[in-house]
């Protein structure tokens, strides 16, 4: 089963995008009459037929608007970029498929790599969002410095953090359908000022398992783990 | 901290190889006199001493022999190839960040790709171990056939298959301290053949949550569950 993507739906559009167009009327060989299964990525899929089968601009009439259903809590990552970008990369798509609302890609004193592919996060997004059949499409945003995180009114917020105080894991502080955000550092870890403020900000420290993961394995690690509570 | 592996140190080599004494000596600049922490990959660390900081053989005298705390349960992940085989490599490095003690490479009916790297997969193995500081190298296996994992003698054996009976999620199916063995299959999953085949030989039929997940993605996730469930 395929899912076309078409952010534009609720403004009116009613046509496929170029790559979109190529991809149902060339490679998949859809013609006129033939029913797509869209999303416009804000929690809507569209039964739509297609009236144009034009390679470059596809154009369909919708049949029937179907609403995702809702969730009752939401799962927001916020994590330092990765030395190799392809890790970040990863993690977006592999977050996308376990189910996550916000990624914030975010500087920490220790972060090494700055310079963030914006564009191509969310090119990855789209995509995981199709092939998992969802209809959000997560908010990316970044690169933010750390103290925008630390105002989120999220009602659960943790930092992901060990230390000879041994923190409780997250599994064990997070509870069924609240709103999260949890802080993942960089390779060198977050600095004793950052945790500080994280602490002062109302986060709450938490571990991740005994296992030392890598900065993405830490994030999809939370973004499952807090799935996993709600399912 | 940096982990050295040396698997021949319980047959008497006190050496490191090529590759790892290039990285100590060149790159690291470790002098004869400091101090290595090094993993045989079969459960010990040793903290060892360079006698002689060549860079090509890199030899040492061990100070110190340290077990890995054993863990009371163990997890065998078998999962059929991907199409793309930086998945399957993906998979095989974060799942010995989360913790697994064997990978066995399955051909399924579905499975649409069936070369493997075998040496790839055992490399990317062994950079995870020394990455995520563990003293086992877990156990890779393959190209299997489907009927080779049937008779496994683990004590908990499931099959990640959802279906209208809606089985029950895997985070509740398992129970801890026990040896585990999850199949997870391709992208056109396993056929019904596949399927009774495994019921008949003792799997029971697990989910690993309501959102559709790519091979290499429901192989981690049923990896950390079952670490999850344990720790």
């Amino acid at each position: 089963m395929n899912l076309f993507y078409q952010p534009l739906i609720p403004q009116g559009i009613s046509y496929l995008d170029a790559d979109e167009s190529r991809h149902c009327v060339k490679v998949l060989r859809h013609t006129v009459g033939d029913t797509l299964r869209i999303t416009d990525g804000h929690g809507f899929f569209y039964d739509a037929v297609i009236t144009k089968a034009d390679d470059r601009q596809c154009t369909f009439r919708i049949a029937e608007k179907i609403a995702q259903p809702l969730r009752n809590f939401t799962v927001h990552i916020a994590i330092s970029p990765t030395k190799n970008a392809d890790r970040i990369e990863w993690f977006v798509e592999k977050a996308v498929e376990f189910g996550v609302d916000t990624i914030s890609i975010v500087e920490c004193e220790n972060t090494e790599r700055t310079y963030l592919k914006k564009e191509r996060l969310e090119k990855v997004a789209i995509s995981a969002m199709k092939q998992s059949l969802k209809a959000t499409l997560p908010r990316i945003e970044g690169l933010l410095p750390f103290q925008d995180i630390l105002g989120s009114n999220a009602t659960q917020k943790f930092i992901a953090y060990v230390d000879q105080q041994n923190p409780d894991h997250l599994k064990n502080m997070a509870t069924a359908g609240k709103d999260y955000v949890v802080l993942i550092g960089p390779e060198g870890d977050f600095s004793l000022d950052e945790l500080n403020a994280a602490l002062q900000n109302g986060f709450k420290k938490v571990s991740l398992g005994p296992s030392r993961l890598r900065t993405e394995t830490a994030g999809l690690a939370a973004c499952h783990i807090l799935n996993l509570i709600n399912n």
